[in-house]
């Protein structure tokens, strides 16, 4: 389900594996649809979902898919992850519920649903604080930042939508993101952590390795794994971090593949989308060890010169085949070289071009 | 034009770049055809060529294209790599001319179109030596090998069949190929000597690195970059060698991507897929360079468990999406590793599976 860039990368990654694929999406001409058969349907199209269950397994490319849509999938043929990995994922009170009953240290969180809720969440939590809705936010939608009296109108709009959460506002040293992979037989591998930088609520770049000691990345190998395993996980799963005095702190998670990954197409032995698809496919998992220094830079609205991106040595470029628009995620450029110092040179190159 | 394997993992490479593809093949549901819009249409179909001169480029995934098509499709629009350089490889003894006018050494060869001709050239290469068909051969088809008197007979059936050319047995060493690409603005990178191993005609195992010196292959190396250059050359092209007492000796070109180089799509920096697109679309070069082992096997006539050879570290699997036959080319395996032993025991693994 979703025919996107995540949706066009499975599929590029799978043929090879002798995957066939058939993706659901709303949208003529979408990346996935130019390169398999695309049913232009909406998620809740009864046609289409028969269609799709003739697939051996069905999966889904983000985290917001309609509940009886998983559930009705999941009653006649196989769905990964499971559909009640997803509903914890579409909460983020939930979600976050959920993150510190097995572990993780998380932001403070309050659940907010009128203007008591929210005015006892701002006494607790202080400011600045962070309201979110609790479902259907993404890219920095769905989200208000109180620091004084003055933002309380703006959040109390936000709550009037739906129900909501705030959150303590973490002074972060930098984001990271930890993507694992469960196989169909229990097995568990992960990716080193990823370090990414956003900008107004996008992601920009994501760097391998990151800058975190090898303990902490350990444990969040290990909280990521009972994470996996509570939720009976088939398939790739994100987990995004914040970090705070050398201590990792749970923002949220995905169950899918992820843009802090796409450098694992080309920085690790076994890319995100192919262990994806050779978990939830039942095949053993391939390796996640990333050898030397990469960082992916998003193409954000616009797309660079290919020549001039090309000449730069180290460079590999990922067009997604989408009408280019503001803000709107259209490719992404892979980096790699031998060292560090080489890296950032390449990606000094690279960022003058974009 | 074909819509094969080539085709298939041409495609697989290209989308990445933003590149879309149309293929031409006669054969419904090629491997190619699965992963993109095919026309099926014989080579000499007007109404299929037609199409193609929509393309900005036309390229080939075999050198048999018919001289009619590569000429008209040349004459409305782009066509990588020229048909000139087309029309050399399809003779073999103007391929074997060009070859040693440019100065790479070859087998001693004479041409042969009777019974006369063929006496001549037996009494001056002696045997044992290899008669071939000039045209059309193709994996150990259109050949025979003399040894004595009585192997006559099938030499002359084989000359019956059209023009041929006789060439001295090498008792060669080991076989080993060097892909080279050479961009439209003129420059050219090439790959390390990949070494092979053919069984019934047919390749079985390519590896890199190659057991050959670097002296020769510096010089095999810029003997192609010559032969680059005389043909006017833009894409990927393939010479094939044996190595005996310390030389090269070139047998034959192949104007395109090779089956020696799918290990380059895990082993290298840039696969020889997306440089052959690359240099056909007038876009800078990627890095050739192999940083460590890497194996591919040949699957041939049937798949082997999917599950069992990806338990194997390191194995990455391609299957072309064909229907299994006997001798035929269904998929293969690449196999990486960091040490040139840790490489040969996980090959013998994979090959105990086969």
């Amino acid at each position: 389900l979703g025919a996107g860039q995540l949706g066009r990368m499975l599929a590029l990654a799978g043929y090879p594996l002798g995957l066939k694929f058939r993706f659901v999406d709303p949208t003529a001409g979408s990346p996935a649809g130019q390169v398999a058969p695309q049913t232009v349907a909406d998620y809740s199209d009864t046609g289409a979902l028969g269609e799709l269950e003739a697939c051996d397994v069905v999966t889904f490319e983000f985290e917001n898919v309609p509940d009886y849509a998983a559930d009705r999938l999941a009653a006649t043929t196989q769905v990964f992850p499971p559909p009640a990995a997803l509903r914890v994922s579409q909460d983020r009170l939930v979600e976050k519920t959920c993150l510190t009953s097995l572990g993780f240290a998380t932001p403070r969180f309050e659940p907010v649903h009128d203007e008591a809720s929210l005015r006892q969440a701002v006494d607790r939590l202080g400011v600045p604080s962070v309201l979110k809705t609790r479902r259907f936010g993404y890219d920095g939608k769905g989200q208000c930042v109180l620091k004084q009296a003055s933002d309380l109108p703006r959040a109390l709009a936000l709550v009037g939508a739906g129900p909501c959460i705030l959150e303590e506002f973490v002074a972060f040293e930098r984001e990271v993101s930890l993507i694992a992979v469960r196989a169909r037989d229990g097995s568990v591998a992960s990716y080193p952590l990823i370090e990414n930088r956003h900008e107004g609520g996008i992601l920009r770049r994501s760097t391998v390795p990151s800058m975190t000691g090898p303990v902490v990345e350990r444990e969040a190998a290990a909280s990521v794994q009972r994470l996996l395993e509570h939720l009976d996980y088939v398939g790739v799963l994100t987990v995004e971090f914040f970090e705070v005095g050398g201590q990792l702190l749970a923002n949220e998670f995905a169950p899918r593949v992820h843009n802090s990954g796409h450098l694992t197409i080309e920085a690790a032995g076994t890319s995100q989308f192919e262990n994806h698809l050779r978990a939830i496919a039942g095949l053993p998992l391939g390796s996640t060890h990333c050898p030397g220094p990469a960082a992916m830079l998003n193409l954000i609205g616009t797309l660079p010169d290919k020549t001039a991106v090309l000449r730069v040595p180290g460079t590999h470029y990922h067009d997604y085949g989408k009408e280019v628009r503001p803000g709107r995620k259209v490719g992404h450029i892979t980096i790699t070289a031998d060292t560090h110092a080489e890296l950032e040179t390449r990606v000094a190159e690279v960022s003058a071009l974009l």
